[in-house]
């Protein structure tokens, strides 16, 4: 950290801030310009991250020098890290597709939907049982009718399941039924269920929130993977700005950076991510191209007659034209789907 | 809802159109211009709630005419709501000014904070038990022995409390000792945590989301309500926007916007609205002036030894400073402090 | 600017960053970490505003520590500037209130305007002449008839003129009409114009753009002030969020920024600021009590009938009415209206 | 347009709204609700355009139903525009890359840029003569001998040049010199400077707005193509947002978007997109990915040296390195390079 010291701190000001710091067994550095002081502060991680120091008199402001997460950075683990889901590698070379309706509705229209995906090569069915929605009146899910409604269906045509986590008391039942437990935007900073969740063994996919920084978001990984559970996938899903034409503004460049910074997988969601069916096909393309390791697809078979987010949802017939699409892109970035 | 088809929208898209909104028993009105048709669509309001158009063949876009929240709003309740807090009245002809530190960390500090913002002329003491933080590693609260501390000191100065609640298994225990309970922004669309609070009959306080949308914080507030526990205030805390020199955006506009649509109190927050320590005290003015029933003020007895959010944390002299300068603003629009 | 080298920085890595730096007169000093290095930048403010050190090996990021903005900055000029409008004056202890048509229509309009406006004690009439509209087809302004009606009915009324300069062309022609001309949002970045802007006597009201930051805004005003004209006013008009309740967002913490960091006038505008007439009142009740200078406020005789922002527009009653109510919000922050 | 009436309208309200819509020649069609009437608004669309109705009593809100912008859309013209810059053509299968130096500096940068960006298969050169840059003490360019230094290297190179206009008056001059006269984006909506680009018959690319919607860029658009000069390019480079750790969010979905609703082509920048080198290359390939028409990149021989944007410009040798990797991504998408 740095204390940038005003130009008008007085002498006294400057020695009670290296005061404090010093009784925090930290050490110091002064570096003096034409028109005010700059104290380095070094010493414990721990220690610095805590630290306020702005009401300090003479303080102008201070500068952090480092992030507060650290085993989710690159830096502490260069490779890539691989997360095995029952034999699906997440991270690795291949690009996995996760598909499925927006919200589990009916067992026939989750078969339909799962031959579909299958077929088209989705290796993970996705599927919303118990659904966040704005207004209380409209459709929450089917709750555990629509796990058992997930697991059988996924056991049927050999697919795994990542289904969302709304509240923590329902980790152990999710857990039963699911492959990897997604949290969503809302509850990307509930940091009493990402506590939970650093205490089981199956994956995590921790989607974006809706308005989160990139180190907000690596923070929120460290809170699960501190806990114990180092297998978290992020998942872009669009963030939120003025622009109205979309239902999100999707954020490819999180990819990068979150490759950048991080050694855990990252997938995209195009579908929530713009909100709009003819969107889906470039996004999906052009997140592969960015190095997502994989897409989370909404596909309904009657998207007219869908409960929950129709309007971005893919029809089976869409999803397999998507899928025979995305081989190209996959082989141009040395990937394989 | 309105229905808008596209200009290369056939016949037979209108009649699928007309047809299945009649199926669900809605009246349709079609209206048609010199390039396309608009379907208006009449009838139960929760049915219309629930529908998805747009992805049938033909629709350009749908219109949403009225929002989907019901009891928190204006036309449903044209009085203004007072919440009873033990004798205080929230949202009446008087401002309730709610102080103390962010985070509660001894007896010592929050009795100290106590006896200035009592003296100042406070009525509630806040304080944080449970807090959330970005990261692991910073200081999380010191959990129940906070909320003991938190009772003892507002007992023996005669103040009421108001308190964070993170997570919804905590509820009945912060209830035993809190007047009101907080819901903090990172929670403000925890949907489980909203409806567990519906059922309780205490206050709460629904601090605004991140990047909520007054429409979307009005829904969040009829969670709560739908519950049955309708002493709910909302607190605006600043938004997310592109500005770095404020730690949010403190967004006095919400006021006269809830105001206008809502018949439910409005407190404001401006030390986490702004982060800084100077803009406490204008933000404070300009709250009152814009019509808010209450501020919402961090107080440390020593700042630059807090624990958490020093940075925007007034010293007793400063809130003592600020509490008199309140009154003739509050006098100003006919309100009393 | 303070350079913070990798963790993974070479010797010859900040070896290469201190010669480049030497080798510009400047003077640096290291403060070595546990982890890294960090080189804190000495000398010629006009130098290091301008380096560029990100690109060489080694070095992680780097931080400004100070601000390019100068004259227009506090630490330059302790004390409020006043700015002289032909005898009215604009920061001082006088709250100055702008009130007038959005757009010039008629001689009829304007003039009914500005009979309304002046008995109920705006010193300012302010109209557009050149409109800035998103798109073609809409009402582009009257033009040069427009800025003579406005000077004709000023002078009528013993009123001064503010309007919209939309391209530098046209300065010498509306500094002819004007007391004040105003650089809309659109043009705050308008680099050239604000350099010929430096170059006349008349004062300038510099409104922010949709979404700029301070700093930047502060910078837009450095650009008109270095040239030589130092009676710059800034016009907080609100800034793009992501809310849609509202057109824009007033963001009156700004009038709290600009207060600390600069000593120019500000003068706030709720009528662009909310784009909707409920608003206008508490908003500019609240603009005096956050600290603001002056209101700019929209008029018009027959708001149903205006050629743009009608929805914004307050009738002669309404504006009346606002005008008798903020004379005790200014005395209670010690002005007067 | 539709005009939606209260709840609590009357009945004289109604028939005021239906009277002065049709007093301006326009038709209306009444749709009433259980709670409210709806009245549709039918007629000649440039009427409907600038109509004003939310002032009239017992309005609630108005919805336009239509986009302002005509022919820009791809309605208007359903086919893919292709613009031909002296043989060089935009829009079509082949993706043109346009590279060079953020500013001129020097004949000696130019021609080593120059070299090394042909022979990497660029086709136009960019460069900056006029620099809209944030701060006065920044470096501006160099004006008139930047546009001769950029000509001559062109020339020499057989490559065509794109430079940016920063006023209106400048037009002629670099008209003289430039093969493709680049908006900025803060001078997307410096509406004198596009009625002026109308008049002219080079190529225009229109950088998008800082904050701009979809819509507004379209609709600024529409301001070029109203004046006659319908060879217009979109290029997005990157909206403002919360987020700090890109110099600004590139959003492709903006490539989709423009694709769906305009004909025009559209040209990604990832270097101001993200102003971090290591993002520039997979941006660059996502862009591809999703649809766009060209790659306009930053490449300076010596990046450490860079008078303005060195942390994002690209070495000779990484441009090199992503020229032969973008190949086979077009090639997935149908398209050569």
């Amino acid at each position: 950290m740095i204390v940038v010291m005003s130009p008008n701190a007085t002498k006294e000001n400057l020695n009670n801030v290296v005061q404090k710091l010093e009784s925090m067994n930290l050490r110091t550095h002064l570096s003096t310009g034409d028109e005010r002081t700059i104290v380095g502060v070094i010493g414990d991680k721990k220690i610095i991250a805590n630290l306020e120091m702005e009401m300090m008199e003479g303080v102008e402001k201070t500068v952090r020098i480092t992030e507060k997460y650290k085993i989710v950075s690159r830096d502490f683990h260069p490779q890539d890290t691989i997360i095995d889901v029952g034999g699906i590698k997440i991270g690795g070379k291949n690009i996995v597709v996760m598909a499925g309706p927006c919200a589990v509705e009916s067992l026939e229209q989750v078969r339909e939907t799962a031959a579909a995906v299958k077929k088209a090569g989705a290796k993970i069915l996705r599927g919303g049982a118990y659904k966040p929605r704005t207004s209380p009146y409209d459709f929450q899910g089917l709750g555990e009718d629509g796990l058992k409604i997930l697991r059988q269906v996924a056991d049927e045509f050999d697919l795994k399941v990542v289904t969302e986590v709304v509240d923590r008391q329902d980790i152990p039942l999710i857990e039963e039924y699911a492959d990897i437990l997604q949290v969503g935007a809302r509850n990307m900073q509930n940091f009493q269920m990402l506590k939970s969740l650093g205490k089981i063994k199956k994956p995590i996919m921790l989607k974006r929130g809706l308005s989160a920084t990139i180190s907000e978001w690596l923070n929120a990984a460290e809170y699960i993977v501190t806990g114990g559970n180092e297998n978290v996938m992020f998942c872009e899903r669009g963030i939120r700005t003025y622009e109205t034409f979309t239902r999100n503004t999707l954020d490819l460049s999180a990819v990068a950076a979150v490759k950048e910074l991080s050694h855990l997988p990252i997938i995209v969601d195009p579908s929530h991510g713009t909100g709009r069916r003819p969107m889906v096909m470039p996004m999906a393309r052009a997140a592969i191209a960015a190095g997502a390791d994989g897409l989370m697809i909404e596909v309904h078979p009657h998207p007219e007659k869908a409960l929950s987010d129709g309007n971005q949802s893919l029809t089976p017939k869409d999803f397999q034209d998507l899928m025979s699409n995305l081989g190209e892109i996959a082989a141009a970035v040395g990937r394989t789907i």
